[in-house]
């Protein structure tokens, strides 16, 4: 089985790991799966070519055996569902897994995203710095109900890391930069936590290489 | 089995299928599955019993012999998964099924709820009516991309309705009395087909139905 993914040719962030594909590279490296890379420009992404494999033009798509997926977390879940490492085997708490999962791409994700994205979008109207508290306290909200939930505990649902986790932890990295995560030092110490683990990193540094490689 | 959602007392919309219960309900009438309902004041959302079910205090929750979820998609997905109807059998058409699921909730209803929530979040502010045609036009941007897609399909994934076209349709039923979707006639007749199906149906009924009783 070959798997391919995509890419930003040129990350936006800097391959820092914020872009989309970082969720699945993580995923694949947690499982062990090898995988190929096909980096894309902008304006590639918004030709037929990729919009047969993603109708919306973005990133990151999977390809395995003549099987098209988008959206980062129906990839994720789907290399969690087939391969052990990211989902636990008892039921139940498979389930609140992937209740995590969704949780930390519908209810924690949309604020961030509006908050981070709120420069490009409308950095130049003359409202945009009077909007951004009112920015931050919705995705503070949230952090404070994550928070809460979190307690002293490791990961989201307990003891073991799940791909509810995975994706919480790349959401919430969304935040390097606006100072609301480091109000949170539970949440701060989650992240770590994440960040440490070696498929992170071993994702994080090949994300990198992309950027390093496109800067020579 | 016992099944209990949870949804508004008093909902916001007068009971006309847009709150997420609506999602739930829905999905166990096309099932075929029972369910009992648990009324909730807003009070009651924020208060420990129900955060202890809800980390982030809203509707619905579900239970089920000692199992708890939250997240629409999360549930959605669960019942989806362990009763025939709303995924396809075959293994690939399953996950571009659920694809669409994450479609529908991460890349098609953000800029939707945005649109809606504003008058509420931001309708005081002086900004508000200039920023309207803005996040219209990326509402716009998510539903010609759809269009492009679904063409003359009848569902997103072929002649088979599934789980990802059940969030859509009610994704997409949150634009009521934008005009937007009316722009869209291809859309619209794909909302409608989503909302002739009799599983649909029962589940508004039922809906309308706590309301109305709320109103005596």
């Amino acid at each position: 089985m070959t798997i391919t993914i995509t890419a930003f040719e040129s990350s936006p962030d800097g391959g820092k790991g914020l872009a989309r594909d970082m969720r699945i590279r993580w995923a694949l490296e947690e499982v062990g799966l090898p995988y190929e890379i096909r980096l894309l420009s902008f304006r590639a992404m918004k030709e037929p070519a990729h919009l047969a494999r993603h109708p919306f033009g973005q990133i990151p798509t999977y390809e395995e055996d003549g099987l098209t997926l988008f959206e980062s977390g129906a990839i994720l879940f789907h290399i969690a569902q087939h391969h052990a490492g990211l989902l636990p085997d008892d039921a139940d708490a498979r389930a609140r897994a992937i209740t995590w999962l969704f949780a930390a791409l519908n209810t924690v994700e949309p604020p961030i995203v509006e908050l981070e994205q709120a420069p490009y979008a409308e950095g130049d109207r003359p409202w945009h710095k009077e909007r951004l508290p009112l920015m931050r306290d919705r995705v503070r909200t949230r952090l404070d109900q994550l928070s809460s939930h979190l307690g002293d505990g490791e990961w989201l649902d307990g003891a073991a890391f799940s791909a509810g986790d995975l994706m919480m932890v790349l959401v919430l990295r969304r935040l390097e930069g606006s100072g609301l995560l480091e109000e949170y030092p539970d949440l701060s110490a989650y992240v770590a936590r994440g960040e440490a683990r070696p498929a992170y990193q071993r994702a994080y540094a090949d994300q990198l290489a992309v950027f390093k490689a496109a800067a020579d």
